[in-house]
């Protein structure tokens, strides 16, 4: 899967800013592949980008249409149709991490082939991936794990990405999501592969590389989420990381949508995640903690991270707050 | 998913008896669901089945044709097509767990549809399932896993599940995988269902029972394999089993199909297999273990189960060779 750049990022009639997440996040990560915004009437969101028209962007180069926001009720309105429509017209691809398919719309099927396009559904995976062989590969591969499911995991791989860029390292993002993968233009949903696959094709996306080459997989899911626990062990063992990253948000009273599941202690954490890599790659370790500490008054969440950096032994931070470069020290130092 | 009973099996040019191991399974495991066999001209195997015609078959009440050979090269000889079409015609619906779908053949998805028939591709489900959960369910559940992949899991069930029968015990095989499904005559194939169904689809074949009634579910892959503990880490939690037996192959010198990863020590793998039921099943607990000593001389079978009978503490015994009567009771005193 590799979807052209740059974007032409579509709003649609997204309610307020946090439907518009997905192409917040593509401004966030990706500012040079994101060309223009398009809004229709009573949007809600604005990313700062020029509002573009369809033929505008296309003449300023723009080679995909990404749809990055949320739709009310899972349904692709008509409305949104239409300007797929003519994106597919003016010589763009459309991309897509809906729950429906646009595929599955046949005005939209029928005439991305008729007109050489292709449509990119990032949630469904079209590839026939390989059973996993556990073997070693060369380069570095950093994974970040969490105590549950959507506490940071892939800001922290994304900012650990940029920083290592910043300072000449070589790393490339892998993502492993919806979001992530609209974000980097390609990658692998592994919840969406068919089980058997799991592992297999995160090995596809992580494959050998320099010695000195970082791959930034985006983790998935938690080994104490009684939902997802199997995706992200076929994750661990796929990626074979050398270091692992914990994710937290300190504020949660149970596991995400499972009120009857308390988190995790930390150290419990990431003993259960290092017994699960050490499977495939015997030299795991963690390397830092990551905590999501907006729910924390400033002051909290200082003495939050002083005292876990304390308990466990570890660089910890809040990579929104304090950003990622004490993590990045310790990954230049390897 | 849920195949018509009785069957027809099968078993085409069956190169030697061992090509014909589904069918072997069913006429082992429900003797009662088998009215015949359909052997073509080569046929290198035999059930000790009545040869049935399709019309004779079809007279005598077969419901479905099961294809219950292993075909050679994965391609499915014109040949076989003829049979099946025949059978449709004949009333019967058509079942097999084979990589290629049935219902990819467009003369057998044709006359199918026409006919009303229905063509079960066991390996390829077809269900929505939702995500898991996590909350508990009434009604006793055991799950055998194992050291390694293909070690006797769907065996030692399924004695389990007949010797509780026997004693009127109320006890039902939960088949996770093509053969046992076959067997069965429905159930889920885990490792063919999408990564975030994992559990929920095991949650939905392990359902709320009785209170003194037993799932008995079919176990599949390994925590200590890398390719697919992911499923089984997923079947573990989805099924929340109150009852462990450990299945191990004791001459295997490397995990199968990893030729680099040893096989683990039981006791870790008990471990391992027990932190991970426990997060849905607190109570989770080792009852047995299962051993295929079919490669040992009955002398030295003797020794292996005496030896980790005492260093384990656990009831020990080849279900071959013994049968799990001492299992059972076991799970009798529960």
């Amino acid at each position: 899967m590799h979807i052209q750049t740059p974007y032409l990022l579509f709003l649609g009639d997204a309610a307020d800013a946090l439907a518009a997440k997905v192409a917040q996040g593509i401004c966030d990560w990706r500012p040079e592949q994101a060309i223009g915004q398009y809004r229709m009437s009573g949007c809600q969101a604005d990313l700062g980008l020029p509002d573009l028209s369809l033929e505008a962007a296309a003449r300023a180069g723009a080679r995909t249409l990404v749809i990055g926001v949320a739709n009310r009720g899972g349904v692709i309105s008509d409305a949104w149709v239409e300007v797929m429509l003519d994106a597919l017209e003016q010589g763009m691809d459309i991309a897509a991490g809906l729950h429906n398919q646009l595929s599955e719309i046949p005005a939209l099927a029928e005439k991305a082939a008729r007109l050489g396009r292709t449509l990119f559904d990032v949630r469904h995976p079209t590839t026939q991936f390989p059973v996993a062989t556990g073997v070693r590969r060369s380069g570095k591969r950093l994974l970040p794990v969490g105590t549950d499911c959507s506490c940071g995991k892939m800001y922290t791989a994304l900012a650990i990405e940029k920083a290592m860029r910043q300072r000449g390292m070589k790393a490339d993002f892998r993502a492993t999501g919806q979001t992530g993968i609209l974000v980097a233009g390609g990658g692998v949903p592994v919840d969406a592969v068919v089980a058997d696959f799991i592992s297999g094709a995160v090995e596809t996306l992580t494959p050998e590389n320099d010695p000195d080459h970082w791959d930034i997989v985006e983790g998935q899911g938690s080994l104490f989420h009684a939902s997802f626990a199997g995706v992200t062990t076929g994750l661990i063992h796929g990626a074979q990381p050398d270091a692992l990253v914990l994710c937290h948000e300190p504020t949660r009273t149970h596991m995400r949508g499972l009120p009857d599941f308390p988190l995790p202690e930390l150290g419990e954490c990431m003993e259960a995640n290092l017994r699960t890599a050490r499977l495939t790659n015997p030299d795991a370790r963690f390397v830092a903690i990551a905590v999501n500490s907006s729910k924390l008054s400033p002051a909290d969440a200082k003495a939050y991270l002083e005292e876990t950096e304390a308990r466990y032994g570890l660089t910890t931070v809040d990579p929104v707050r304090q950003g990622v470069e004490r993590i990045v020290d310790e990954l230049a130092r390897w």
